[in-house]
């Protein structure tokens, strides 16, 4: 049996015939808080920016049809349940076999679709994941995965909410994924991985953290370089930041809040004084390019790693330009077949 | 027996003398990055600040005598000992005996001084305020608290580095010390406290994030509030959040580290561009106040509460403003007697 006929997934040459070809992508028509109007006029942007993919709306076709621009490579798929973001994530895939979100991972369970995309539940995304599309072996948990701006290059953090309390084995197979994240869809050459903990010498970190690092260290694949602090997270000193879902998910939000704060704080500041007034106005402009790097409408998709095809998480809020950049980012990694690449390290 | 006399601690009557009487501060000189230079500045300007205050400094007094301006409020006392910030903590307090940490909780430990603070190694701080100044009966692990700049309030955060890893019972603690900070030190009413968590609804948070939320509703005594997320800290709503050390150290320090991170990349910016070099000229005054906010050097001391005294950690990067600060916060701890009020609350 050849190589490519014994993987469920695509050899070398395979994926280079990929981007001459259809990339089919499910879309959750039905998630997030602007469902399904942006959704679909992300679908309907994203075709006429992208020649090379198909799309496939799950969700409810007569909603979907009232506020969809046709376009020839964008599809309807009837689901008739929509996932609440307060149901029990495992729960509510399991019984809502119908939902918008369970047809899409359906369908890259399948083969119907090579990825999936949603802006709902982050729960459900992830258990959806697991259960329905399923893990790939020798991964036990899957791991969320954002670019984090910077001063330096772009850093990628896993995981940020899709594993929330991790065994030291978790942390070990978010980096080797990480890795493969950094090199094959990032482009970073030797990716350096560090471990995010409460200081930067060795004595720190708690048992599971102190754990995966003698795990990572043992395990030798790694261009590894040991622990990162909080205060280091936004200069660029690591290529690939690895912590667990609950702290990786703190981490992430205070980042987003303390922005906003920022902001509100000077909106208020600036209230008092004509002065500062004029100075924002010449301002706006730098500061507007420089908090587009922590605009999450553009990067838009987070990969779940670990599972067996792409599924990305779009932010809740997202409005069209977000679901365009999250197609753009399954685009990317079902090209480069991240799926496939992530399963071969693994395997070594 | 009276109440006053059968308590380590002292009574109401007592605390009201306090203000009138002097307080006395055992000062690391010796710990902290510009050791002991500015350590020395930073007393010799609180006691010309504050009438009732008295400082020991602790530490090798041929370096500090080079450095001091003298003061009759100012006094000495010899340790020929430094404690490295890479040393292990636990270690370093038990086999240095005649280190300037050591000496002064030892002066804390028998009543010589009523507080002590440090800009030394936070671990050895830690670790010396368990093993020489001693836990109040009924705290099983200690804290460090500091106040969390916000659009709102401020809201009083712990721990955020004493504790690394905590059991649900340890969270309880906290949030119990964290009440009663706010409360006596901070001066708000009736205190909110919140667990800092992964998502707002119940369903969220680990293990030990669940249990504690338990425990406390179980226990009663508080104002809870149930789970705050990370893009809530800054907007102060919560008066107490309540974390693990090795979260909280991680946040606090992303924190620190994305102002930095945002002031180099403005900095970047502004580089190409003469209006917003304009911009930032008029700007300058409402953005130093609003940095203002969150600069270390105004709150400076962060008390390690669960311990029988006023023990305060500087950062180590303390300049004399900073001591000041330090030496500031802890004369009120100790006027309005916190350890008393802690121990109190506690037994109840």
């Amino acid at each position: 049996m050849s190589d490519a006929s014994s993987s469920k997934f695509l050899n070398r040459k395979q994926v280079n015939e990929t981007l001459s070809r259809k990339i089919t992508i499910a879309l959750d028509a039905m998630g997030g808080d602007n469902a399904p109007v942006e959704i679909c006029k992300g679908a309907y942007e994203a075709c006429t920016q992208y020649e090379d993919i198909e799309i496939i709306l799950t969700g409810d076709t007569k909603r979907i049809n009232a506020c969809l621009t046709p376009h020839e490579r964008i599809h309807l798929q009837q689901a008739s349940e929509i996932i609440d973001p307060d149901e029990h994530p495992a729960n509510a895939i399991r019984k809502k076999k119908d939902s918008s979100l369970r047809v899409a991972m359906e369908m890259v369970r399948h083969g119907d679709a090579q990825g999936c995309i949603s802006a709902g539940s982050t729960g459900a995304i992830v258990a959806g994941g697991v259960l329905v599309v399923g893990r790939i072996d020798g991964i036990d948990r899957p791991a969320l995965g954002i670019p984090v701006p910077s001063t330096g290059n772009v850093s990628f953090m896993l995981d940020v909410g899709a594993t929330v309390r991790c065994k030291p084995e978790n942390l070990l197979q978010f980096a080797l994924m990480g890795s493969v994240y950094s090199r094959k869809i990032l482009g970073v050459e030797n990716p350096q991985v560090k471990l995010l903990s409460n200081g930067s010498e060795d004595i720190k970190g708690d048992d599971t953290v102190l754990a995966a690092r003698e795990l990572i260290e043992r395990q030798g694949a790694l261009n590894f370089g040991g622990y990162i602090e909080g205060n280091e997270v936004f200069f660029g000193k690591a290529d690939v930041i690895v912590c667990d879902g609950f702290n990786g998910n703190i981490a992430l939000k205070l980042g987003e809040g303390l922005i906003q704060g920022l902001k509100s704080m000077l909106t208020d500041e600036v209230k008092n004084s004509l002065m500062a007034k004029a100075g924002i106005l010449l301002l706006a402009p730098t500061v507007k390019k420089l908090l587009a790097r922590f605009n999450y409408e553009k990067y838009g998709g987070t990969p779940l790693l670990g599972v067996k095809g792409a599924v990305l998480k779009a932010h809740g809020r997202s409005k069209s330009p977000a679901i365009v950049s999250a197609i753009s980012a399954a685009r990317k990694f079902i090209a480069e077949d991240g799926t496939e690449q992530i399963n071969r390290d693994i395997e070594r």
